[in-house]
Formats: C-alpha cells, sequence, structure tokens
C-alpha cells in the first residue's frame, strides 16, 4: 500500500553509510505522508546492507504498524513528536555522526563560524537541555523530540531556517522536506560540526558577522534566492 | 577437527582490515570452545591477505598447541587470562587502533560521555595501571591478562557490562560473547574514543548524566530490553 | 564553438570530488581563454556525477553568457575579478575544502611552516579582510574578488609566488597557469592547512626558516629551478 | 643491467600512495646493490600512476647516472649520505605523511609513548636541528643527509634500531633493510606521529616505561625475539 514512500525511505537510509554517516545500524531515517497520515521508518537494529523495501516499517501518528512485520526503529517516537510540532518537516533523519555527537556530547550548540553553514543553517545549531530523570526514566523517546521542540519554541527558531537539533549528551537530528533533504542536511551538519571544532581551536572568540550569514543564507533560500537552476 | 571454530576465527580476524581497525598484522581475534576446552587464534605476524583457515592456531588453556603448524599470536597468553578469569567471555580482540591506543597511551579511562558508549559500555573502559617492572620482565603477556582482571576486580566492574579495557602505555583488548561480538565491540570502542578525544577538548568537565547512561544501556541490554527485532 | 576549453573545465571540475575537495557542489573551476575573451565555468548547483560537457556555462568578463544554458556559478563574478586583476592567471578553483575553510573561519593567514608550504606558496597564505556590510549587499561576489585583489596589493604579494588566497569567514580561492594547475594548488592548500593547524597546536610560535623557504621555492620555480624533468 | 633491483624499487615507490603516505609526487624510495655500489631511485617529479620500470634512474655512489633516461630524485644526494654513513642501510624513503611533517614543521622529536612505536623504534625518532643558512645555499640535498647522521652520531642512536629522522621544518626519512623494509617503517612512523600527537593533547607529559619499551623492542628485535613465525 505504501510501496513508493517505503522505497524512497529505504534509499534515504541507505544514503548513511554511502556518506559515512553511521557505524553499524546507529542511524535511522524516516518520511511522512501527511495526507494519509502515516511514517515509514527504518526498523530497528538491522543492518544496512541486508535492508530490503519489505522491512520498512510504516506507523500512524500514534506510532501504531499500519504496514510491515518489523519493530519500527526505537526512535520513532522522537520522530514523531517533530512531524506533529513542526508541520513543514517532510523527513527526519537521526545519527551519530561523529562530529555532531562530539558537539552534542559536550552540551554546546554548532556555532555558526563561516559561510558553509550560513549557506544551510540560519544560525547555531542549537543544543538541547538535559532530559531530567522523570523524562528520561518515562516516554524517553517521546521526551526526546519534545526537548527539541521546547528548544526552537523557547529561542524563537524556524525549524526550517534551522533544520538540525544535537541533544544534550546524544547526537544530532536533521529534518528537511522529504527524507533526501533531510539526509542532506545531516551531511552538512557533520562537515560544519567538523570545522567549527577545529576553529575554534584556532580562534577561541571568532563567530561569522551576521550581514554574512545573512547572505550566505539568503541567496540560497526564499524569495530572492539566486543559487542553483531554476 | 576443529574446523568450524578456525573458520570463524579467520572471519573475525579478516574484520579487523575491513573496520580500519589494524595496520599490518597488529591485531588479533580469538574464540573458545569452552566443551573442548580449545581457543582458536591468529597466528603471530601473518598478513590478513595471505591468511587461511589452516593457519589459524589451537591451542589449550595452558597455551599448548592442539592443532595448526604456525606460532600462536604473542599475545596468546592475555587472551587465556582473561577467557579463565571471565567465564562469560566467547571472543577476544586485540588491536592498535589509532584513538583507543591513544587513550591507552596516556594512560587514562576512556569517559561515558554520551550515549554512543551507553548503549554498549555501562560506565568509562578503565585503563589499566602500568605492569612492575618484573611484571614486565616474567611472563609478560600472561601478566597483562591479570592486570586487566585485577582493575575489573579492584573496581567491581562486570566484564559482561563493560565489554573492554585498555592497557597503560599499550592499546586496547575488547571482548564478547564469540569472536564476532568482540569485534563488533572493538569497532565501537574506536568510534567512542575518537568521539570522547574531541569532547573532552571542547569541554573538558563533561559526563554524561547517570540516568541517560543507564537508559541507554538498559533499552538494549538485560531482561527489559527493547531495542532491535525479537 | 568553445568545446576543448569546455572539456578541459568540466574535467578539472571532476577532479575536486576525486581529491577530496568538495561536499555536493561546494566547488567550482574555472578556465581563461585570454584571446578570445572568455571564461568557461561550472554551472551552479549541478552534481558533480551528472555534469555533462553542455552544462559547462561560457560567459564573457562582463559575465554576460556567450554560450550555455544553465546558469553560471554564483561566484563567477569573483573568478572575473581575479581574471582581470591578475592577468598571469590562467585558472581559479573555489572550493570549502574543510582544513582550507577551518583557517579562513578563525580569519587568519595559513602560515608558512614548512617545505611541503614553500614547494607551492613563498610565503603565507594571506587571509583577506572581512567585507564591510555594504560590501556584502551590494555585488557580494564581485567584492569578495576585489578584497583578495586588495590584500595581494596591500601586502605587495605576486599572486603567482602565492597562488591562493582564504576569504574571512568563508573559504580557500586557488589559481594557476590553467584549470588543472589551479586545482593542483588548491589540492596542496587543503594539506598545509591541515598540517599547519595541528604543527600549531604542538608548537604554537613556530614559523619556517626564511633560508629554507627560499631554497624550496626556488629549487621548483623560476630559472634556477632543478626539480621534476626538463 | 639492473633490472630486478629497478622492478623492485618500482614496485616499493607504488606503495607509497597505496598506503597513503603521499600526496602527489611527494616522496621516493630507493634501494642499494652495495655489491655492484649502484642505487636505484624514483625519478623527479613523475606520477605514481605513470612510472614505468625504465623511469627508475640507477646512479652510482657519487650521484653519476648509471643507467636511465631521467632526472633522479632531486632528494637523491640525502639518500647517498645516508648509505655512505649507516652500511647496514639497504632501502630508504622520504614521503612528506601528514603526520611526520607535523611533528618535523614543529621541531620535536617524536616521542616513544606507546608499545606501537617501541614494536619498531628504540626510543624517540629525532627531529634534527635546522641546517644553517650556509648549509641550505650549498649542498642543500647533501647537507640534509648530513645533519641526519649528525644527529644520530651526537646522541649515539644505532640507526637500525631507530629506521627514522625527522628534519626540522620539512619532513620524515626512514629506511631498512631493503626498500619494503623502509617503506613498512615509514608506515609506521606516520601512524605513531598521528597517535603522540593525540596522546600529547590528553596528557602532555606522558612516556612509555623504560621497561616496557625493552619488552616490545626486544621480543620483536635481536637474538631473543619471539615475535612473528621463524
Amino acid at each position: 500500500m505504501f510501496n513508493a514512500l517505503k522505497e524512497k525511505v529505504l534509499e534515504a537510509n541507505l544514503l548513511l553509510p554511502k556518506y559515512d554517516l553511521v557505524t553499524f545500524t546507529w542511524g535511522n531515517v524516516s518520511e511522512i505522508d501527511r495526507v494519509r497520515g502515516v511514517v515509514a521508518i527504518k526498523p530497528s537494529g538491522v543492518d544496512y546492507d541486508v535492508m530490503t523495501v519489505n522491512d520498512i516499517v510504516v506507523v500512524d501518528l500514534t506510532g501504531k504498524v499500519v504496514e510491515g512485520t518489523m519493530n519500527p526503529s526505537s526512535d520513532t517516537a522522537t520522530h514523531l513528536e517533530l512531524y506533529k510540532a513542526f508541520p513543514a518537516l517532510g523527513g527526519i533523519v537521526h545519527t551519530h555522526s561523529r562530529h555532531g555527537t562530539i558537539w552534542a556530547q559536550a552540551g554546546l550548540d554548532i556555532p555558526a563560524l563561516g559561510t558553509t553553514h550560513a549557506d544551510y543553517f540560519y544560525g547555531d545549531i542549537p543544543c538541547t537541555r538535559s532530559l531530567t530523570p522523570r523524562e528520561i526514566d518515562n516516554d524517553y523517546e517521546k521526551n526526546t523530540g519534545l526537548v527539541i521542540v521546547e528548544e526552537f519554541t523557547r529561542r524563537d527558531i524556524d525549524p526550517s531556517a534551522v533544520p538540525s537539533a544535537i541533544i544534550a549528551g546524544h547526537a544530532p537530528f536533521s529534518w528537511g522536506k522529504d527524507a533526501f533533504d533531510a539526509v542532506h542536511n545531516a551531511v552538512v551538519l557533520e562537515e560544519v560540526a567538523a570545522m567549527a571544532l577545529s576553529t575554534r581551536s584556532l580562534n577561541s572568540g571568532i563567530r561569522i558577522q551576521q550581514e554574512l550569514s545573512d547572505k550566505h543564507y539568503f541567496r540560497k533560500h526564499g524569495a530572492n534566492a539566486y543559487y542553483g537552476q531554476k
């Protein structure tokens, strides 16, 4: 019933090893079909090199499996909270990519330090607060989604303008218009995280100029964008 | 006589170059058959790309060669001490993987800084004390095993919950239910060692929350695990 | 009409992923035909693995498209300013290669610390000043070229002797006798940028001896060069 | 006349890109035939992927070309000084491998910090003093060899026990019983240089225990070695 969606989600998941974003099964991609109210997502703990389209699990927005025989990713509840809170999201990816995870473990935002970052992210990539012991004990994966939503709300960040977050002590989540766009943003997050790490070791106080950030972001995004082909 | 065991140990050894854990012949994997009281292990100083199943050496728990014409790995005595002291171990791997070795050379535990670590290791990966000159001079490889056992005993660590150690001034040992599981843990050790190195350069005092470590460890391990497929 | 030029520019662009200088489409190479007064350059936002010779855009020195149906790289105006100011340039490359970008983001020159650098660059690779808000708002890409020219003029640097610059908060530009030579220099810049980063972490005050820099530069360049074949 | 020697030197040179020790043509390997008093070496500035056995140049110990039509490596005079001063050397390799070069640029010995180092190098890998302006101006490449010899003599180091040196401001030289052994040691140097860099960032005062260094060096080298096969 959901074959096209599942094919696309399979293909997007297979980009994770291609772009060196994952070790073993440490990552998952999903895409939502908002008309039919379902999300297709990677099965939990299945190797990328044996995964087939039939392993992809389709759940509704309460997390109930609609199609598929495998358990969905243990992070499914996080994906669902993000889809519910951020209507612009079409695809979500979670990885433990090395440099994104380093910033998450350090509990620090990935700072906007150059135009590579500004081409995709309008400002710092926020690091959430730590979850409380109670939030960890009960509905941990759901609360992981909620703490991202809380951080974007508190700081008044548009999730389309900053399509990623990192969870304190954990790792990144990225998103986009669809599953492929989400993976694209996860690749960028990993690269800018690596660059920021060494930039700060050379010059601890540096930041990008606001005007330069604006210029690069808006020449690629929005009504007056002029990067790329029509 | 021990062909199935040797085939598996050969295959597990060949995963070391696949996962970029070794330069030249700097690593070895073994597996124990506890019923028959034998351990199959890589031969000493043989290149991975010419190794065949007949090169794998089978020794008994005193180190006597039971099958094979090659010298067993010079680290065989270390493996044997670990198998004797830790009954849950089915496979052991030793490498000089870059980041694990960096922490060993620094003489520091690999600290638990995030959920990537907590998914596999329940707490810091301990670094042993240095061996005494006498322990180095006599039965060095056996004493290398004993000093790991001493460290786990002294700190009251369950080797199944922390399936790796690093030897001060030397490099990591990892283990698992069998040879493949041991290699899997060696891959994880290398990745979390790399992440911890840069995390500490960004935030020198950071640690993972205990509750978050508990959550991630126990959602993958033990009676209430819910990660992966049934 | 410009097929040979376009073929060469296509081939030079395809070297960027080969040498790991780019993520996605984050780079562009051009070459000038000074007799005919045209520049061939990569189209904007097109993937390297689908690009064909017909996608390469030919513009005149005012930026007007002379051949091709795609939009030229959004950095075309920067290339044109460099070609106009520096008559010795035959090819130009722009990338966001990781270590070159790290120095650009830090706002620091890539310092000459060894003979690897001296073999190709006679002195530090300069980092430009930041552009003013007005320079960013109007004709940003053109001003990016002008600020490089300004830096070389102010410091009295010969662009043939230091065939690269880094833009503060942005990334490197490299150039050479033709498109291939420019890519060659971009590869060297990335390597010496990586080396300089860690060299400075070991020894913060170190610099190359001037005599050693002279020796290595002049044994490869100029009238008395003796490196390579005749 | 020297075909077997040239074939071996070609093959050893082709290991440099295989082991990621070189960018472009930045490396060269030679081997000496002490009976016939000749050295075969890579031609200067020729790409590894087009090099054939006929490009390998054979010179006598004064540097005169005995066979071949290409210019020998510009570093030939350095190789010759090392062969003349150190009779045990059969092969020599020079590269600008990243981490070895970082230590050379920093002007610091690569310190012995663990058993990976001790398995191959008995003590620190020495960094030479800087050459004087006069030594740079006249017979630079010959003086590069002499300053290595001076360093080993002054510190009373056996070049067979420490088969590498790094030149201040420049890069490493490694050597061995033949060309392949020299390349092997160059690979090890690069790995221990990378490990030492990060080890020192974690623990700035650390060194390997002398007894552990002795144990590892002598279990692989000398009369009582027991590593590997007979």
